[in-house]
């Protein structure tokens, strides 16, 4: 990004404030909904696994909310915008058995690692060193892959069933992302890196915003196939 | 404990086994209903304590687990004797609001911590070290304490309802430990320091069991007084 932009300037500020209280909340909330769905699980080392899953967000929650202490921000107030959208994403995708919460772990994982990634190049250093940091602290889903792809080996019907989960999960996950890109015009200017362009805030790029989950579906494709899935 | 008993003496490897297998099996599940009940919280920032407590609960079953495999044992297999008597707890006392939520978590993290100080008397040094270590990362209670407290003096009515609610807690854990010990009868052995005695387990001697649990009761209303609570 452009050295001249950075946590002085109030619109950026004010967007990376948006930035780290969505993905604060969405660690927050997928510790939650790991930690409930491990209920699933069919043995006790299966529920283990998951709730290690939990903990490892839980972990992220941690650094992104003492990042917004340290900015002088309350956590909580930074966090409340997003709370509707990423409940209501979990509430429209509650898994009815286990390989259906361990595909959502998967798919919310490797979506989030990606969308990390994307938005790491439009930060200023530190906020960037702190979201790079985050994302590298994943890799739990080596036993999501192992345990899908028994389970299709046993059943091969399960692969259908499982392809049309996925498709229904990154497309809960792209709808609750477009309305709050839509409502949050700051946080969609910074992630389409408009703010890099020239320290101002132009506004809400949707063309932009399209690209950018053109290519955060694509890898979720990608990782589809690597379990034998179309998605 | 007597120095000539330990895990190559197989009737002490076996409660040995027993006792970390409820531990962790209780750990794991302590963990899964925290974070669960943390969906009762009035604000983000509630719910990040509570979840707090469950991650230092998950922390707690690793340790355990681990030891487990260390002396070759499967968890699994260690851990399945147990599910029913703390899943049947879990389901007996599920906290119908946030307050009851908290209690529970303060009522478990207490009496869990006095019960591994009692148990931790008649282990072999380094299980004992172990637990004493394991017990030692609790203290997470004094945000319930204060919470509490608040909640009180808002509205003395919550005192009644919830040293009633104190009193269920108590009475369901104690009721499914007798249940375990009655059920288990080289872990009862153990925890009565039986093994410590003369190297040979001598049976379950349910006097001595209602001892410890008197202790623990007495514990209890220590702490329920501690809140301007009627145990």
């Amino acid at each position: 990004m452009n050295a001249a932009v950075g946590l002085d300037d109030p619109a950026y500020r004010a967007a990376a404030v948006d930035l780290l209280g969505v993905l604060a909340y969405g660690e927050l909330s997928a510790f939650h909904r790991l930690a409930s769905d491990a209920a699933l699980a069919p043995t006790i080392s299966d529920q283990a696994a998951l709730a290690a899953m939990a903990v490892a967000e839980f972990r992220h929650f941690v650094r992104l909310r003492d990042r917004l202490a340290d900015l002088g921000v309350d956590p909580e107030g930074a966090m409340r915008p997003f709370v509707a959208s990423i409940d209501g994403f979990h509430e429209s995708t509650a898994p009815s058995d286990w390989l259906e919460g361990l595909m959502k772990a998967y798919v919310g994982d490797g979506v989030g690692a990606d969308f990390y990634r994307e938005v790491a190049r439009v930060l200023d250093p530190e906020t960037q060193a702190l979201v790079l940091d985050v994302m590298a602290d994943t890799g739990h889903s080596a036993f999501v892959v192992a345990t899908i792809r028994d389970a299709i080996a046993e059943d091969p019907r399960v692969a259908g069933r499982l392809a049309l989960w996925g498709r229904r999960l990154v497309g809960e996950m792209l709808s609750q992302a477009q309305r709050v890109a839509a409502e949050r015009d700051g946080l969609s200017a910074l992630l389409v890196g408009d703010v890099a362009g020239g320290g101002a805030l132009p506004g809400f790029d949707l063309a932009e915003i399209g690209r950018m989950l053109a290519r955060l579906t694509e890898a979720h494709t990608r990782r589809m196939q690597a379990l034998g899935l179309s998605a």
